[in-house]
């Protein structure tokens, strides 16, 4: 069967998350149907990074088989006119042909996400549900210092979801860059892979020594202790983004 | 009576225009009710430049006469909670208290305004109802050539809704800037004033140009011709943006 990496962008806002739920639509739903629609074949679609309710992705990667071949151009377009038709905030912004050794998840070597902090006193309006809105003025070179604490191979048993499944708490984190640009705060996050939550657990702990609340070596601490409790806050989904897969 | 400036930034896609209207929410509404429950006044606010349904503004310039004096950024602070209460797409992202001379309306001498084209075949998903989605390939040269053919004081009235308003047709364009980031095409524009409808008309005539549809010959023609039906396209009223206001 011949096999199709897609390349998809959404507003996650409105779906309960990549992963078919009972309680929702799903951002998995909306692409298998629309591939269904088009094709008439319902298969199961693989992405490079589960991503909860409320965030989004401007560069999620999945692959799917199906058993007719397609013009890429063409297959992108009919999911893409079905997508549209459905009103979902979904778009397949590239679609190829690869070999069938090519796993969007398992290939992948490199995540790369991004958590945006809006930190003005009022209110977004034109960004509301795309960043998280701290009022309160946020120090951003001071959360920078911290997240280089996270850096490395560390259990990261601290800044994962109590329900987090995977068997090991241990990962490599890149880089962990915080920027500011304006009224903007970007945290920039890459690694091999991610524990259920770590992105904005790390963003809400980071936010916590942009505060003044915690010191750089409370970061190093909340680390150390392998716990979930030390974990500083949690940040919102809808600030995280997934931009980025790298594979070989 | 005290006067505050108050600069708004708004999501303009739930909302009829700027302006009351029968049919929906206004923009104007959801401000003058944030500030009557908050100031027990119910008093109009002027603005610097009415925009349409659908018309979003990162710098929207209005002011208001209130009975009681206020700190600034308290008025700012107490109408935004009521904004964010209503669930209103709407922001006063500055306040100050300004002498009663200054009229967000009559002292501007420039408005500013910003049009996004999304020029890629896959429709936005991210960036819905806040950019026009061309598909065809746009020559983003070509129609910054064609642009500069509508700078300088002409009568615009191909480039005016029918139904505008004002009482010459007559207005000095300082500035239409076309570029390209990436995926998307930028047009800025800048006069002391506009006639209704008249960045869009412009935007979607340069479209045709970018399309390869019309020449910058074509543009001139239309321009000369001073009549409606001579205009390319307009362009949907999403991918606008007031985007500042000068005074002196």
């Amino acid at each position: 069967m011949p096999r199709y990496r897609l390349i998809v962008e959404y507003d996650g806002t409105p779906y309960v998350g990549w992963q078919w739920q009972d309680n929702g639509r799903a951002v998995q739903q909306a692409v298998e149907e629309a591939i269904a629609a088009c094709t008439n074949e319902r298969m199961r679609v693989q992405c490079a990074g589960r991503t909860d309710a409320g965030v989004h992705a401007t560069h999620q990667v999945v692959h799917v088989d199906l058993a007719r071949d397609w013009r890429a151009d063409r297959l992108r377009d009919a999911v893409n006119a079905h997508l549209k038709l459905q009103g979902d905030t979904v778009a397949v912004v590239a679609a190829d042909a690869v070999d069938e050794a090519f796993d969007a998840r398992h290939s992948a070597i490199r995540r790369h996400y991004l958590y945006r902090i809006l930190n003005r006193r009022p209110q977004p309006a034109l960004e509301r549900n795309r960043v998280w809105h701290v009022p309160r003025q946020l120090d951003a070179p001071a959360m920078h210092e911290a997240a280089q604490r996270l850096v490395g191979k560390h259990d990261f048993t601290t800044f994962r979801a109590a329900d987090c499944q995977a068997a090991s708490p241990l990962r490599t984190l890149e880089r962990l860059d915080v920027e500011r640009t304006g009224d903007e705060i970007r945290i920039f996050a890459a690694a091999r892979s991610f524990l259920h939550h770590q992105v904005r657990s790390m963003a809400g702990t980071l936010e916590l020594v942009g505060a003044g609340k915690w010191t750089p070596d409370d970061v190093t601490d909340a680390l150390e202790a392998r716990q979930r409790a030390r974990c500083g806050t949690m940040a919102p989904a809808c600030g995280l983004y997934l931009i980025g897969v790298d594979y070989p």
